[in-house]
């Protein structure tokens, strides 16, 4: 069972859509898996959508729903009435998957849908869960889970699973609980599948078990799954007590998220995008960085006229301007991206500012040893010009180490002080390297010329 | 049960071990879990870590190798002997996390340590798993499942997975073949586990199974693990027999480490490194882009030096060389990026590379009109100078578009080529776009000029 959409495919649904030939496709529709029914619906425009989704079987629809892009999802859960979105929806979700869906409504169409919702504990639940910060594990959660207590036996607690499975798709751990609700422990399915008819759960359990708080951020969560290699991570109000668990698939997407968020930020883009938004909304992402750029050109225009009377006498000064900014901006790039990945995959270990300083600085001479070795020999050579060359050369060297201490410096600042430290690596590194840089150059040039 | 290593509690290993006092706290260690117990491996120097290692129980010692970071880990395989690496570690694990270990290991070594393995049928699997790429499904997968046939009972099911279940921890799902071997669907635990005792795997059974073939990439792994949200994926050979299990930790592992490579390669660093790795892999990954740089520098030079004579008659065409620069490689790393990110995501949807360059025109053009009107005013006022803002609002604008399409062109075809699109991130753009920018700036100073 692999599925992959080609363009034939899409234009036969579309095709069919419009004209009501061949609708063959489309009544065959829901023998395809929901995720490949969203990337179908992901492609079509708002009227096709709503032809499309009448063809969808009752509780494909919602999973269907679920696996949309988020903008594609937002348009059209607009063209529906509350009514709609509560019974073809909301209440064939899991309820953490319905809360999504749910906090992407308006106010006021959120209340209306809540108050249609048939099952009272399913909207309970959602209520529950709207509470919590969206980057949080309660937020994260679903309240879906299959718990037993301790002092049960197996029989009665098979007989109570059959009862909480309906809801549930996938069982991966069975929780236990005392009699207060506190979580002591998990018994695991094989366990129980395997051990002998007369066991108790208190002599099957594992007492081993990890968890998180509910306020505790999303960011947390994905690292305790990763680090202990968890499928499932049960979650804890302040009294201990069970109160919901978390998949790794919707931690997967945090994984991503962040990663693609560390990426946007590296690349000077300010809002999280994607390659489908409209170019208005790209625009808008993408001039934040350009003008941040642009004031460092201009702080850099205001350097380079400071000293245009010695541009006008040694023009050959202008040959390395694009040279040394350029430089001060990758070096500040390369040490700002691996202090940030090193703090992302919580791989600094407990060297403090210092030692890490002392590293870039050691870094930062064998890469500016070598790199004003070759732009020494070249301006030596080819212009002929020894204080170009003396000047191009310590410059490049002071740019070098400037830029790695200082692209070393802010992320480890920025992170001390809980601020995220991805911030620094795009713009701001780059643009100030690159002031500095230029002040660096003309400074030494200055001396230079005075001295030789 | 939470732990987070502190500095306080790693001193007082690294003092234990060294004095021999106080060792309570090596005593308790392998009540850790096996992942905490790595990291504290970690930070220890090799000679620490052989006494540490000592104090480690039987299976805990080869659950925390695996746990470990992979220089640590080598440099640890290489103090022990064949024998000791293959009883105490190999015989103990899983067969995926086996072959992982093994193809660290020298050839030499390998072949001792394979002929050492006392288990006949994990010396086979290990050597199975080597044959494939380290990067392909059958790299990923393990050979340990729990595989049931279609005609059986359930009593008989039961019985031959109570034989099988104990090398497996963690039984997410439970395989259905045919009498030939052939993978033909999956039985939940959760259905088995309330289905009545008289029930066929017949009629329980799923026939909707996603699978690989072995020979599939990691990132095709991960993509459809992640869309399909699957905890456990199959592997089956050409001839759909089913030979391998791929879980959604070792993805999740393939999922950072692709994330990590393209924010790696978007900051110019050339190889995969660690912020704890030594200075000098540091240096040798950070080294070729600044070359890279160096050479756009002096290409950038040969550029300035053609128009010498107009900077000596018009020193203040120098001013804006870094902004026209800076703002070329901005662009280009912005448009790159989103392309790289959108073919990672698969959500470039079915637009041409004609459309994507409309769009990405249309982007550049609103964000060329805003910068280059800033730029113009400040000019035209602060310098007072027509000439000049003119040169340099129509190369700012020329440069943008040209940056933006360049950089949304150059991945879209180095994918089309089946080439790494990451690889046009960042030397490459940045560089390319500062070159050209020098060459669009001076050329419109060149024709204004002597124009006005």
């Amino acid at each position: 069972m692999q599925f992959e959409l080609t363009k034939e495919y899409l234009e036969a649904v579309k095709t069919a859509l419009e004209t009501g030939e061949n609708i063959s496709v489309l009544e065959q529709i829901n023998d395809l898996h929901p995720a490949d029914i969203a990337e179908i619906f992901d492609e079509l425009n708002s009227e096709e959508a709503e032809k499309f989704y009448r063809y969808l079987d009752g509780e494909i629809a919602s999973d269907v729903l679920i696996e949309l892009e988020e903008d594609v999802r937002e348009k059209f859960l607009k063209t529906l009435d509350p009514a709609e979105i509560a019974e073809r929806f909301i209440d064939n979700m899991d309820s953490d998957d319905a809360a999504d869906i749910m906090a992407e409504l308006s106010d006021e169409k959120k209340d209306n849908v809540i108050s249609l919702i048939k099952d009272a504990e399913q909207a309970s639940d959602i209520v529950d869960l709207l509470n919590y910060d969206e980057d949080s594990a309660g937020g994260l959660m679903a309240k879906e889970l299959i718990k037993v207590e301790v002092d049960w036996t197996i029989p009665r607690c098979i007989k109570e699973m059959r009862k909480q499975a309906e809801d549930i798709n996938n069982v991966y751990t069975i929780y236990v609980v005392d009699s207060k609700d506190k979580l002591i422990g998990t018994l695991s399915l094989k366990k129980l599948l395997l051990a002998p008819a007369k066991s108790k759960i208190a002599d099957l359990y594992d007492e081993n078990v990890h968890w998180v708080k509910a306020y505790e951020d999303a960011e947390s969560v994905a690292n305790i799954m990763d680090k202990y290699d968890l499928v499932v991570l049960p979650v804890i109000d302040e009294l201990n007590r069970l109160i919901g668990r978390i998949t790794i698939d919707d931690v997967v997407d945090v994984i991503k998220e962040e990663a693609d968020k560390d990426y946007q930020l590296a690349s000077g883009i300010s809002e999280s995008v994607d390659s489908s938004d409209s170019a208005f909304i790209l625009t808008r992402a993408r001039l934040p960085w350009l003008l941040v750029g642009m004031l460092g050109g201009i702080f850099g225009s205001l350097i380079i006229n400071q000293y245009e009377d010695q541009l006008q006498i040694h023009p050959e000064m202008a040959l390395f301007i694009p040279l040394i900014a350029a430089t001060g901006g990758n070096v500040g790039v390369q040490s700002s991206a691996i202090i940030v990945q090193g703090l992302a995959n919580k791989s600094l270990g407990f060297d403090g500012i210092f030692a890490r300083l002392s590293k870039e600085f050691l870094i930062a001479l064998m890469n500016g040893l070598v790199c004003s070795s070759i732009i020494f020999l070249y301006t030596f050579m080819v212009k002929d010009n020894i204080s170009l060359a003396i000047t191009v050369c310590l410059a490049m060297n002071v740019v070098i180490v400037f830029a790695g201490l200082f692209g070393t410096f802010i992320p480890l600042m920025l992170n001390k002080y809980n601020i995220d430290p991805a911030l620094a690596t795009g713009p701001f590194i780059t643009t100030t390297n690159d002031v500095v840089g230029l002040l660096i150059y003309f400074g030494i040039g200055h001396f230079m010329y005075i001295m030789l």
